[in-house]
């Protein structure tokens, strides 16, 4: 790689840090940003430095926010006693995107991962039982990813919140709309079946 | 999206224009970069920016520089009569990286495309000529790429080298190493039979 510039070769490097991108997906990547360096990498490159300082998370939900409160939690028409905890801001995005949820928010930052070394008080999790005092909320919907992390991070939280006066549901798992019973693995196809509802 | 602050959107944005990187990898990488702004988007933020200025081309051969001359053409133990032509910079690396070239070497910038608006003038091949007579060039190795736009770049080369004095040659097309008979596609093992060597 001594052939190519060192702020080629540095960029090839930065490219490979990101997920997905190997070394030869990193060359490319740099090739396509050469090819048109004002268009490309001046966007990007700014886009990427901008980040720093202007990103702030909400002081409320932890959701991503240009202010010190997000725009969910700074809407005063939502349902303020229905709580909503996902665990990544795109997951508020994905909830909002339905169209079927009109309360707020509580943004974890992740889910518990012992293998990553990301155990419950690396999440926000402690100010959970704070907001529900403070603000009064009557309903929680544990909406974490139906993986094994997400499920052991909604179990986690069923069982902290085990004393306050609040009900607490769980997205419902079953089969995908658009999906095939033929093709569904047995987990999900399980989990319908235990889940079935009244029709 | 405008649940997501202005410059995460942007950035999302300006993932999303890297070749083979859609709407949801750029939500991917986006907040892969997110959870590490400082050691993630700092990196490759000043890597993009830091190309502005700072990168050259080759006056000689248009290969990717840190001066006016590359590496290779400033490197006075390289054979100067030989000359490969390729398309991008990364080619040079790539015959480099095989130890068995020792000349010099022509990057074209890019092959013929009529679809894409590339025309032999949007190349660098009109200098050839200059180079072949000036730095006294015997031989010529084609090393377009084996696709459509590399044989067409590579027939074109040849016609306009036609009343020029140097022997051309054409990169072997065959079976790759380690391949397998059985799956190789028609056109390659054609041209494989064609081009079979004595053993």
């Amino acid at each position: 790689m001594s052939l190519l510039p060192a702020v080629v070769s540095d960029l090839i490097d930065q490219f490979a840090k990101l997920p997905g991108v190997g070394p030869r997906s990193a060359e490319r990547l740099t090739f396509f940003v050469l090819r048109n360096p004002e268009a490309t990498a001046t966007g990007l490159g700014n886009a990427l430095l901008n980040l720093e300082g202007k990103l702030m998370y909400c002081e409320q939900c932890h959701n991503l926010a240009e202010d010190a409160i997000c725009t969910v939690c700074a809407n005063h028409k939502r349902d303020r006693t229905l709580l909503a905890i996902v665990e990544e801001p795109l997951d508020v995005v994905a909830v909002e995107n339905t169209g079927h949820y009109r309360g707020l928010y509580h943004v974890l930052g992740g889910a518990i991962s012992p293998l990553d070394g990301i155990g419950p008080d690396k999440l926000n999790i402690k100010d959970l039982v704070v907001r529900i005092e403070k603000e009064g909320i009557k309903e929680i919907i544990l909406a974490t990813n139906p993986s094994t992390e997400g499920e052991a991070t909604a179990m986690y939280i069923k069982r902290f919140l085990a004393g306050t006066p609040v009900d607490v549901s769980r997205l419902a798992r079953g089969l995908p709309v658009g999906g095939d019973l033929e093709y569904a693995d047995q987990v999900t196809l399980g989990r319908a079946l235990t889940g079935r509802q009244a029709f």
